[in-house]
């Protein structure tokens, strides 16, 4: 039997840190997670990860071939291979995550955002397949983006680019946990569409179950449960996200001229009652030259879990244009 | 003596149609204009073009050998080569000008539009020589905006990208001559910043020579003379200029992370009347990864027509391109 090409992805995440082996099409071959300790310096991580990559290989070393290690991780740098004061790590300063992880492996490895990785995975594996020009965007408890032009990742001149979360909506609008005001994190995110239930509930007068959560207490899940049973609070909760997103979009479009927007991660999950607001209002606030042009679209991974399969695309590109040469 | 090689570069504007020949370090070696008689069929202009440009290169054959035509023009789409429906030209929907020239000549010949021309004159020749990643904003009678990534001008999947004239400050804001509303480009051009002083002279009490101007008659020259006199209405016109664009501009920055931002043409040439507010605004909103990274520069383009180098660029980038494969 061939024995079968596979890519390591490592998503660093807060709380855990999640690795699967990845094949070429996408099929994630086995995939396990181990605690992040993320009060531990990175060296002790990245040894952890090691020593459980290590004895979850062996008994597939006959079958599979590890070709190298693609990491997602918050505040990562493609360019520099480092994580730089990540939110939810206690590492200090400037971590060379790469170096870190070739002191174990001779191989390619490399690191990038979240959402870069999601846009990569996208692009090899899911709804971007085929596509030169589209972009990410992962609607979490921030807002992260990853931008494809021509067939390639935008880092721009310092490796940050692709920070749409951080555009401005409103310039007197909700502090961002940036520092920054009324940015697009701050309305179209998993809590974004709290603060947005707690403005709601603040100003109309209708009857909702959502005013026995404490505000703590509340999840988006919770706003889209409620919607699905008509709440109304919950219902105009996703079309004022929906319609502050789309215009914010159609901005990006602006300077992009992409194929399509892919909406990634946790609020996407609410599926038409995010999506279906987001297109009208894109199409409204959209240049005309642009309207009818620029494709919606959920996730195309499907199997497995999704940061795993984009950071194991982040090698798995590079190989793939390495073999076009 | 050796002959030099040069392009041609072409810029068609609604009034006049310039042209000059330029080598590859951007010296322009000689320039003329005709009248674009902006009411005749496409053919007319090319047909009278060719003329011209055939008289002005007889004298120079043996010293000069034409390697290829660069055409900037409104609505220009450099994968098709075509301008489709140009707002102050009389052609009917869409006109492939890439075909018509080289009816007249078998040579490379682009178009694309005036920004994405000015960006490639940047980057070749001028204030971007050596920069992989900057934004050239030109501010006109409208605004637009050429993008370049990793030394690439980002064209999207249409060839439309770099609009950043037609995002949105304020989706209740002014009238754009696109249709939309509260486009930047009512705002940071020539002819919004005429706008701005009409609504600083309905708003504000003070004195101003501007109050003598029928709103049909000011011009952004008339603003930055009044505003170097001291004139107080002159003034917060240019810092509310200033402070608009240096808002979108950071929403520009958070998409690519460019090294630098230049600005280009009319509205530019009032200095740091512009500069000044542009760049502490640009600074107050860019996210802190970026502060203090982003020039903002003047357009390095001093010989010539700056439309002309720029266009002929088109052709340059892409000969220099082959030179290094």
């Amino acid at each position: 039997m061939a024995v079968i090409d596979v890519t390591l992805g490592v998503d660093i995440g807060g709380t855990n840190t999640k690795f699967g082996f990845v094949d070429s099409a996408g099929k994630c071959i086995t995939e396990k997670s181990i605690p992040t300790n993320a009060h531990e310096p990175a060296e002790n991580l990245i040894a952890r990860l090691h020593e459980n990559v290590d004895e979850t290989m062996r008994p597939l070393a006959g079958a599979y071939v590890l070709r190298g290690i693609g990491i997602g991780a918050p505040n990562a740098n493609f360019y520099r291979g480092t994580v730089e004061n990540p939110p939810n790590l206690n590492w200090k300063g400037v971590v060379n995550v790469v170096a870190l992880v070739r002191k174990y492996y001779d191989l390619p490895v490399a690191v990038t955002n979240d959402a870069n990785a999601a846009a990569l995975g996208e692009m090899l594996y899911g709804a971007a397949k085929g596509l030169k020009n589209f972009i990410v965007i992962t609607l979490g408890t921030g807002v992260g983006s990853g931008i494809v032009s021509s067939g390639e990742l935008v880092y721009g001149a310092d490796g940050f680019a692709g920070e749409i979360g951080h555009t401005t909506v409103d310039p007197n609008g909700r502090e961002c946990g940036c520092g920054g005001r009324g940015h697009l994190e701050t309305y179209a995110s998993a809590t974004g569409i709290c603060r947005t239930v707690g403005e709601l509930l603040a100003i109309r007068r209708a009857e909702s179950p959502l005013r026995n959560i404490a505000p703590a207490d509340l999840t988006s899940k919770m706003i889209a449960d409620a919607a699905g049973k008509g709440d109304p609070i919950a219902k105009e909760a996703f079309e004022y996200t929906g319609r502050i997103l789309g215009m914010k979009l159609a901005d990006s479009v602006a300077h992009l001229s992409p194929e399509a927007i892919i909406l990634f991660g946790g609020l996407a999950a609410a599926g038409a009652l995010i999506f279906d607001p987001t297109q009208r209002s894109l199409e409204e606030y959209l240049l005309s030259i642009f309207r009818n042009k620029v494709k919606l679209l959920p996730s195309g991974l499907t199997t497995g879990d999704t940061a795993v399969l984009g950071a194991s695309a982040l090698i798995w590109n590079e190989i793939l244009k390495q073999r076009k040469q």
